[in-house]
């Protein structure tokens, strides 16, 4: 059987995931992670950085699974190619960079919306509700009674599964469709957070930030240039932290 | 894009689901079908009954999409082998044949159970929710406002995810983590049917029970002598309806 561990993290292997890994361990003592595939784009360096983040790290509980439905499914502009991508959205132009954390820029331009509601057209549905599912599950299998994941709401500018409220109901759901012995609290450590709060508290973390993966476009060297790169560089830059990771662009 | 439907079903394919997709069709009229793999044994005989099925109904919009968490995920006797599996649980010996549906023999032997509970060691940790996760996800990308899944409380003898309170919860935490204009209801018409009933009931539904597939042993003739098959055959047999499929052994 497993060794014992107190938590499940989704682990991207971005910044977000990174940070929220070490919260868990702060608080938790020993955890497991769990790494989503499905066919992104830079998904082996993505896997890189999940192996390298967890070797950093001494967690040595690993699932690394494929979910190809979280690309399967449509009705997103990142999804459904009949839908345009909109260029003004960071979200849009990463949807390979990390699994738990759908990150939408929130100080950028206001992202397109639907024009019945405020959801951005690039909104994968129920996207949280899938990795969550997949991680309580297995943390009912290990015995872990808390779940991790990197959601960022003000960044997710208005993904409905990016809310507390969300989360919260989730819980309650997990908790009717587990054994009655079964306690799993979802806990969303950097959920208030902006991306140079992140930084600042992976730096008081210790967290191994030059092992994180954000790019979306390149595998070797971080292009600098694509949004997810920008995203991060300026959280560093507003944080007064300097991003450890080389760029090729800069 | 996709044809306008009203509800998705899981259809794994088997009898269970069938009759379900029967009754969604008979309620809702355009519906879109949605299968599992996981690496399962007769991975491809049940993926052939749906789509027969969906092509039996006219079911235009399908998706099978790999979930492979649904096996890599211990915790269970179907799935962690280092717990073993108990003979006497039907549940045990079809760990494939029902994606949507796991199914333990009600009237047969008691399962065996954790000392620590009721629930059968033979448990896949949120199976359901992790089916339903990625329903829902593709209900709302569809725009319909249902999800129909064939899962049998009585058949399930005490799994948590089986149960109504259980439905009920994940709605929640689906109508907390989608658009604020959309409403999914998690429909389960089989919920509180014995099998018989089940076979009644797709009789009446003029469903195409000779294109289900419930043997997890073989993919061309039914053996007639597993778990799953001596289910249905007993199902049949209680309503007093002959198994339009033919058997090996008998």
């Amino acid at each position: 059987m497993s060794a014992e561990v107190n938590a499940v993290v989704c682990l991207s292997g971005g910044l977000d995931s990174c940070v929220t890994l070490y919260e868990a361990l702060a608080r938790e003592g020993a955890v497991a992670a769990l790494h989503f595939t499905y066919g992104q784009r830079t998904s082996a360096r993505e896997r890189e950085a999940f192996d390298a983040i967890c070797d950093h790290a001494g967690v040595r509980e690993r699932l690394a699974v494929e979910q190809p439905a979280l690309r399967a499914i449509g009705g997103s502009a990142l999804t459904d190619t009949s839908l345009e991508v909109p260029t003004t959205d960071p979200r849009a132009a990463m949807p390979t960079t990390d699994a738990a954390v759908p990150t939408t820029e929130s100080d950028a331009a206001t992202p397109p919306t639907d024009p019945g509601d405020a959801i951005p057209i690039t909104y994968v549905p129920f996207r949280n509700g899938q990795i969550l599912s997949v991680a309580c599950a297995w943390a009912e299998a290990l015995g872990a009674t808390a779940v991790y994941v990197g959601a960022v709401e003000e960044d997710s500018s208005g993904y409905p599964d990016c809310r507390q409220e969300f989360f919260e109901a989730f819980a309650r759901a997990v908790d009717a469709g587990t054994r009655p012995d079964t306690r799993i609290r979802i806990e969303t450590p950097v959920l208030h957070r902006d991306k140079a709060g992140i930084v600042r508290r992976g730096t008081e973390l210790d967290a191994p930030l030059h092992l994180t993966w954000s790019c979306y476009t390149e595998s070797d060297v971080a292009c600098g240039t694509c949004e997810s790169c920008r995203l991060r560089l300026r959280g560093f830059e507003r944080a007064g932290v300097v991003d450890p990771i080389p760029y090729r662009d800069r």
